[in-house]
């Protein structure tokens, strides 16, 4: 202990998930080593008196660079989605390692480690996602991918080169089952889907609004219905993404009253966009918006609102997806034949995550803070097997921190440091930013984004520990 | 810093509501100054290598010298009930100033100090209990207490000689809003239950086991629907106390879906004992597990189970009701006349509350080590307003903690430090102990118990914590 | 057979709670002896060629000359109140003989009979109101009236004068359940009402439509949840009289689900008023609809619609509570100092019950023609025992019919023949009337009133047979 | 009327779904012409004199010579099917043209008529069974039958042979929509059943028994859900057929709580079997009750019987699947490879049917005498457009009549008159059965069966009729 610390954080008002208390930071090692007060000085100081200190945000749901359908091709790739999660105060993320049917999972996530290799400014792991559930893939490669740290993986029961039958569904849960990983499942019913867009299309209303109009909100109703069955056969956890609304919401209460162990994402497109954003009339500005499931209306985002304080949502991720809207790789359709169903689906959100909800939940006395902790680091942390090495203010844990500044402003997509040529937030009173973001102690934002590709290490993740596991001794 | 410290508990496996991590923690004045590892020796050290170390529990819901219609008597004073909780790891306790009807508040809060006074040998606050809300109890009295730290009351829907009408209910849950205060309710239907003891008795149904045959579930179930309401007219959190299985857990659940912030308690008896425990015959002996709401089956036990999981519970507590079982003052009925009626309600319970906990839930795999903690000890500290000095683990908190031994063996009443003459849990297995429990630093327990009566000292509470409040400056 | 029959309705469409057909419908003493076509010709003929013949209504909520405290007084006596019902197509109903408290059950019926003997122009029996439960009445009255033909019984959960606390409400159900009575449960909470009431009050908001801001929905609901636990557990039928919406309706639906047998009636006040018919400024019109509960909004209207359309309700009924809106005995208050508690709560609809069901529902496609017969007659014959007597178009039955008229107007208070000087309902749109009613086959409303007081007969009921019963042999 | 009648069933006690009551049954021309009392004779006359005559019953869920995968045949054509339907009180049957996958509908339709022809003891419609909705199906077929008097349609969610996939189901469900016809589902997810079953194979779990492991409750409770939101979706009126017991009751209670006109059917085998029949060893035995869904346990049956009375259930038929236990054709498996999932689903119960739900529902005190009639006979009329001409007592109706005769036996399948080798029900004890039935006014059964092959008529169906529709006028 003669030698001084590398970093102290003096004076900081600490946000955990647990408690909200004033103490110094110490840093070594780009760890945690020590809270109290009047600390040493280390080599290095930053003054965060009369400032909120949180753990950096962990987004858990995030699309980076992902291989699509030429034309579409995201904006971001690892360089500049981890920039811009930096800047908002994300130090981890999670994207996704996305197999293509025919694929094997392993060449998905070697490519996927050519992508991010080198570029990534914050920490990332790996979520797979499974589109082609083969023998070989559950006999094999998923239990050794999971050996090897990748524990999480996505199922889809929409899209048509992503989803699963509810067979190979099945199949999938009983390997997360065996291998203690943690399933997410995209919950919106497949063929409802396609049923109404064609009836849409075939009577004209083809505008960006009826992309809204295709998925109400029992088809995600009901797919969450069916994937909470799934999982009550297997008798396996699942994670239930981006849940938009009341109905959904209901099924994962019900599933909860009977013990199950349904887990939920919430993310920020349903606290702070409408219906309405994507348009009342038909011209193409709506596109922006399009996402899906779409954003409902706003008795819907007090039910959102209302299972974020109460523990219905266990995380809230951005489920960032960069699409810019002019282009031909975005948004905006080329021709006159296109219609709703050709506008890539999703909105980016990875910077605005965090202050969205610390502006309109924390400081607009909807959420404790805590809670707020809880669901943007600690809770996405543990979900995922990066606890609490991730996601918490404590001794031993990574030194990714987010001082905060609670400051009134107008948001626009200038603000912004992803690739993306829009915000869907535009125009939107925030009420506090990161005024400095460490990564592994290491300043990456501080009003000016101190850029170091490479930075960003790879993360192995080990079991989800939200539910009791046989205890073992730490490391 | 140049000072030592007065303390450092060593190499603990630290347990916080949020996280679990190894640290050192350092101890001065009585609070916890500081959280690292190899942290500088302290004037003392104690090590923990090996063992989890939690808060100090806070039993935010136990009995203790409550003045009872003679002859029945409480078997602990302030003396032997704090030296129970103390050696079983509770290092707070919140028992009741009772009012009784015609008294005022204030006599009632007067008189319990005098009895807590130079005895406790943990920290202490006060609930009150409102049996007659007299204007002058609701404009003025309430108003002051709430004032000067006395933040938290209960109201009970049955027992004659506390019961209000739902016409008070509401006066009082209005004074618990407008001031900022928490609001306990006791849920079953006085009438009811006399309606069933008077058809019982009249049957000649009056041994133990009809204690629970005069308080089914659904009369628990009708008070929680019942109460829920109020605080809902009143737009006022409440909290449930002793919540006993499932008919109420459903109306709680019901009551949360639609937004209401409805907090709930419930306690060791509802995991550890059932109905049958009351007897099966028409012996006595089941009298020592009279409590009120009665134990339910194995079948609710699963209920409870999962309600504490899934954060359907935000506080566990003892109810710790110490009555003897021999003697006048106690549980066994003196005369040929008397029925499950006449017997004593409540059991001991504040030295075994975290043990059994310990043991069936984190042990048993049935909870993780976090929610051991919120439920015993930081939602307790947060929803009576004793949170953060109170019920954590963190920079500044009172240096409350206990230092886990996990060994197997089989509870006796031998083992416990209360003045009762009886546990109803003996039998049972439990699989840890506190090997050490400090309070403000100091070590009351390390398997004998230091007594220093008069260490405990009175707490002010501040405001409930549990939902988001208008942030102002810490201090 | 030679006889020729006193009556034939000739090629009617007959319409009954399970069937639609055409037929004539023979009438030989009061009662219907055939049904067929092609009958042979009766003394007398009635054409109804095209038309839809439905059993006589019979309204099993309706209050007739019922003493009230001075100087309100019910504008309706049996004269009056029946001559309205005729002309509406009701041809049995059931007022309430009130138990004042203090006062014998035996003596109110004994004045109840003095107020209809000599005047009713349709058949009638009684309801008891059961204010004063005392052993007497308990153990004695209610057995021998029960035995008698008073086989239903209504309690009060709200109204000083007439409340019952749970634990009466309890021993009133153990009678209802010995004796096979049925017990009407008026739900609402007292205290919550008083309490409401109070502040309004004290805020200087008397107008009427403060009279729904003091009973809520969920004022309705708690005591409807209430009534539903206590018939629960003396295992007795309930039936929850006028229900308003959404959350009492939730209640029932519960219940259902879980075994209970607990029947609804709803009226037309909360079909076709809202609370915005009370008033939306501070003017006194709104006084004509104050009733309890207070009509609710068209969202919880069509709630009500599906509860009629899918069975949770069993029985319409009409509460008529015939109150002028002029002068002292009425609705419109006289001073200043006035508020919405003193306005009479009820409002007239005797004549109007069916008309307004047969328009909007049957005509209005909402109900097949065979519910609005179950709801309207069938059913609450069977609620109370006048079943098959009453309530359908059978061999046997009492030939009460309705010729229905279908023509479209708009209705005002000068088309009814209540005492009343209002009618809530002014300005609706009709689409059906009564073209001919016949009572025990004799014509009482054929456009115009053919009086004969006393014509109306007592009726003594026998048990409920909505529920299965051990069959005995029919005489 | 100088004419003599052709039959008058004398001193009857007439049920219909409404009221109980006694008269004569004048029957001219095969329909019922008069009810009355004192009927002038008829050239015939039968005695019913203490006897409950009820309509015939409507069993519109059975399968009778409906071609299936060699060797597998039914053991029933339409002969002796109907021969055994009549001998059980059974006057008419609605069996399925099924649609193999690549066959026209109109063949599947064409086909069937051929197999009734000149067989048929009872009056015959024809439900279609929807497996390849082909736009040609869609456009052309399925609209021309339905104006040919074919309204209703079975779609499978399970079977390989039968099953539509979600989008294939909206499809159909557009169709009824459109042109008022009635959809039944047979919901059980197909997927989870072949999961299931594949890994009971794989264990080796092969006996009977291990059925019921394959389709457990949440498997039919998730299709449940998913076939109300696909019927949501379209805004049209589905029936659930053969529910087995509480997990898919509540979705069906939910779905009606939101306003949805979801009907349900349950059969004799879910009140009076259990999965214990399926065997508790690995006996083959268990393989004649082997049916899907399977029979489920004690407490669900409560669950049926509740739903059975309080309305929840609209229709009770048989499910009549005649598959013989010995032999090829049949249920007993051949070869040692074989396992429960060649265990042809279905199980014999037209003719018994009436006689179960007689003795233990109206004679055992479960449901009224209105009810049964309600559920046998004329809601299954409604549901399927055969009413009024089928289902009830009333003037124009078909004489199609049941005489009950009231006294016990313990059932063997010697008194049945299927061509089935066994029954599921042997060695229960029966309180009831039809002492004669009549079809169109001629005893088919009156203790001796009167053969007459061709009897039977085809019948067209009218629109549903369970709902209300716009009214026209009667022919």
């Amino acid at each position: 202990m003669s030698e001084p610390l590398d970093l102290v954080v003096r004076n900081a008002r600490v946000a955990t998930a647990s408690d909200v208390f004033d103490a110094d930071i110490g840093i070594q090692g780009g760890r945690i080593v020590s809270l109290g007060r009047g600390l040493p000085a280390g080599r290095r100081e930053i003054d965060a008196a009369g400032r909120v200190v949180t753990p950096g945000g962990v987004d858990a749901h995030c699309h980076l660079d992902q291989p699509m359908a030429p034309p579409v091709r995201m904006a971001d790739d690892f360089d500049t989605g981890t920039r811009s999660a930096a800047c908002g105060g994300t130090t981890t993320v999670i994207p996704f390692a996305a197999q293509e049917k025919g694929q094997s999972l392993r060449a998905a996530v070697d490519d996927y480690h050519r992508r991010a290799e080198g570029k990534a400014h914050v920490d990332y792991a790996f979520h797979l996602i499974v589109s082609d559930p083969t023998p070989q893939v559950l006999n094999e490669e998923l239990p050794a991918l999971i050996a090897e740290g990748y524990t999480s993986f996505k199922v889809y029961m929409t899209y048509d080169d992503l989803k699963l039958d509810d067979g190979q569904i099945l199949d999938v849960l009983a390997v997360a089952r065996q291998h203690g990983a943690m399933a997410m499942i995209h919950a919106e019913n497949a063929d409802a889907i396609e049923w109404l867009s064609k009836r849409l299309e075939a009577a004209g209303r083809t505008a960006p609004r009826f992309h809204a109009h295709a998925r109400p909100m029992l088809v995600e109703r009901e797919a969450t219905h069916r994937a909470i069955s799934l999982a009550e056969l297997v008798d396996v956890p699942i994670l239930i993404v981006h849940v938009s609304g009341r109905e959904a919401v209901e099924q994962i209460r019900w599933a909860r009253a009977h013990g199950l162990k349904v887990f939920a994402e919430t993310c920020p497109q349903y606290l702070f966009l409408t219906a309405a954003d994507l348009g009342i009339d038909d011209s193409y500005q709506g596109a922006r918006c399009v996402c899906s499931p779409p954003p409902r209306d706003a008795s819907n985002q007090r039910v959102i609102w209302d299972g974020l304080n109460d523990g219905l949502f266990t995380v809230f991720s951005s489920d960032h997806a960069p699409f810019n809207y002019e282009g031909d790789a975005g948004k905006k359709p080329g021709g006159e034949e296109v219609t709703f169903r050709h506008i890539p689906n999703g909105i980016p959100g990875i910077e605005t995550r965090l202050p969205l909800l610390y502006s309109a939940g924390v400081l607009g006395g909807r959420l404790t803070l805590e809670r707020f902790v809880e669901l943007t680091a600690t809770n996405p942390a543990k979900a995922y097997g990066l606890h609490p090495r991730k996601g918490t203010i404590a001794i031993g844990s990574d030194a990714d921190l987010v001082i905060w500044d609670e400051r009134e402003f107008v948001l626009n997509n200038s603000h912004l440091h992803h690739a993306v040529d829009h915000t869907p937030y535009a125009g939107q009173t925030l009420r506090a930013w990161p005024a400095v973001t460490l990564i592994g102690g290491e300043v990456v934002w501080d009003g000016a984004f101190h850029a170091r590709p490479g930075r960003g290490r790879f993360l192995t993740c080990g079991a989800p520990s939200l539910v009791p596991q046989r205890r073992g001794n730490p490391s």
